[in-house]
């Protein structure tokens, strides 16, 4: 087969990042069998039936013999399941995960992966704010960057496992980019992981005062609020480990943003237009250059159609 | 005609709301004749070859024997505007407008509106990020809230007003709510100035990042900031003037954001990830409550393909 990378490939936790690797090698390539496992036994049972492979009864057997293992499970869960399967990984495999955060699961990771395996910290910029293996589909990672943040070690056998690996994700349509850790979680802190935090404070904000406008902030949410709402759907435990584990990076933007927002505050209180105007001008500037690189299109979307729009009475 | 509420309808200022008024007009009644007019000579131009209608050579031209005028200008510029077209109104004519603060609206619009003219603010929740009149459709306000902010007046001919500007609204598609204009400012603040006040903030942020990490914020921006910077592409003027005639209902709103994001920070600061997980579920209720409105649909969005998708490489 031109696109089999790996003979065997496991996948524990079949969420929406590891369902949608095995649809994406189902419609792809890039490995022959599919081994999974969930820790999570509703999860199990419907995957079993939902995403494409064999599901396991424990993740060392899922592991064992496998030419890759994807661990796509919460950033908190990396370090304790890398232990539980480390006795079956196979001399020679690949070791990688799909979490937001790489400094905190390198070191979590690497405390209990064996000398023999090739660890290799991953993350896809991918996603829905769906959860669960229900949500995977098999291109997800069409055209969306993979990050790759190898550990610092230049054996000929580990640059040949990184091709290897990037081979994989490319074929699964995933741009592949090598980045040191640090760095990782420094970007992530600003293009994700700030997002979010944000999204989910100002839901949360406009929760309390729900009460307070009878169910108005719900019924008028296409003003801007709904697009937050959307982020903010996504998995909890999720989030709550990528906010616990990026911690410095995190506390630093969000020390940043919040200055911003300090200095557009008493521009509003002393009603300074111009210094408005021109931060709004600048945030449309970067707009701009996101629209030039292809990673978003121009269609107009904020005014998304509400499903009423299709039958209008 | 059945769905002629109006003879002639006159539109001030056409960008993305007076173009859309106007299209909406041409594709489902409600009006007879459209006049516009639009300060800006560069707009005027364009609306002249894009817009539906007959564009005339001042407001004040275009107001005359107008049965109803709609003002789609920038909140800031609504008083002067009025005190300009004011001599040529048509007594028993309505006056509205499209902006997104109502208090200072009324209070600067009543100034100089004649007694003998109906003055009904008004709010469609619609709109796109674009702006200009290239930006206008159709179906802008299909489903859409419109919300109308009477001022306090029960004279017979000022509730027939009311019900024949209500009508035209539902013509157009839209679901036409009467509110307190102190009441509207105090929703919108939360459901729509707030959330793009932190749109335009985390993009600035990010931008003063940009140099630091080398174009990485843009080229990773599909991890959540890239639909901030959407929201954050809106018009400039437009939103200095919302938060410059809303202050009170929008510092009070961002008091409480700050308030509760400085919790969440804390949270991270000591690691109390069951604080995260509690917040984090309270936002994925009120997403759940907008679906259930119709608000949105529940199809996963935040993933959203960029261009490259369609063609892999």
């Amino acid at each position: 087969m031109d696109n089999q990378t790996f003979s065997s490939i496991a996948i524990i936790g079949v969420g929406l990042l590891g369902s949608s690797i095995a649809h994406s090698v189902r419609a792809y390539g890039g490995a022959g069998e599919v081994r999974l496992f969930d820790h999570n036994p509703d999860a199990r049972e419907m995957a079993a039936k939902l995403v494409p492979g064999q599901m396991m009864a424990s993740a060392g057997e899922a592991v064992q013999g496998a030419d890759a293992v994807f661990l796509c499970v919460p950033v908190g869960a990396l370090g304790k399941l890398t232990e539980e399967i480390s006795a079956d990984l196979k001399p020679g495999a690949i070791l990688t995960d799909v979490g937001s955060v790489k400094q905190a699961v390198c070191t979590d990771m690497s405390a209990s992966c064996p000398k023999t395996v090739h660890l290799i910290p991953g993350h896809p910029i991918a996603g829905t704010e769906k959860s669960g293996p229900a949500s995977g589909f098999a291109d997800l990672f069409l055209g969306a960057w993979h990050i790759l943040t190898p550990l610092e070690s230049d054996t000929p056998d580990y640059k040949t496992a990184i091709e290897t690996l990037s081979r994989f994700w490319t074929i699964l349509g995933a741009n592949v980019e090598l980045m040191a850790a640090d760095r990782h979680d420094r970007v992530l802190a600003i293009t994700s992981h700030l997002p979010h935090l944000i999204a989910y404070n100002i839901v949360a904000t406009a929760y309390d005062m729900e009460s307070v406008e009878e169910g108005e902030v719900v019924k008028y949410s296409a003003g801007g609020f709904r697009d937050f709402t959307r982020i903010a759907a996504s998995d909890p435990i999720m989030w709550r480990d990528v906010f616990l584990n990026n911690k410095t990076a995190v506390l630093e933007t969000l020390g940043r943003f919040s200055e911003d927002l300090a200095a557009l505050q008493r521009a509003i209180r002393w009603s300074d237009g111009d210094m408005l105007v021109e931060e709004f001008k600048r945030a449309r500037g970067i707009r701009k250059a996101i629209i030039e690189a292809g990673i978003d299109t121009d269609e107009p979307d904020f005014g998304r159609r509400s499903p009423k729009a299709a039958e209008p009475d």
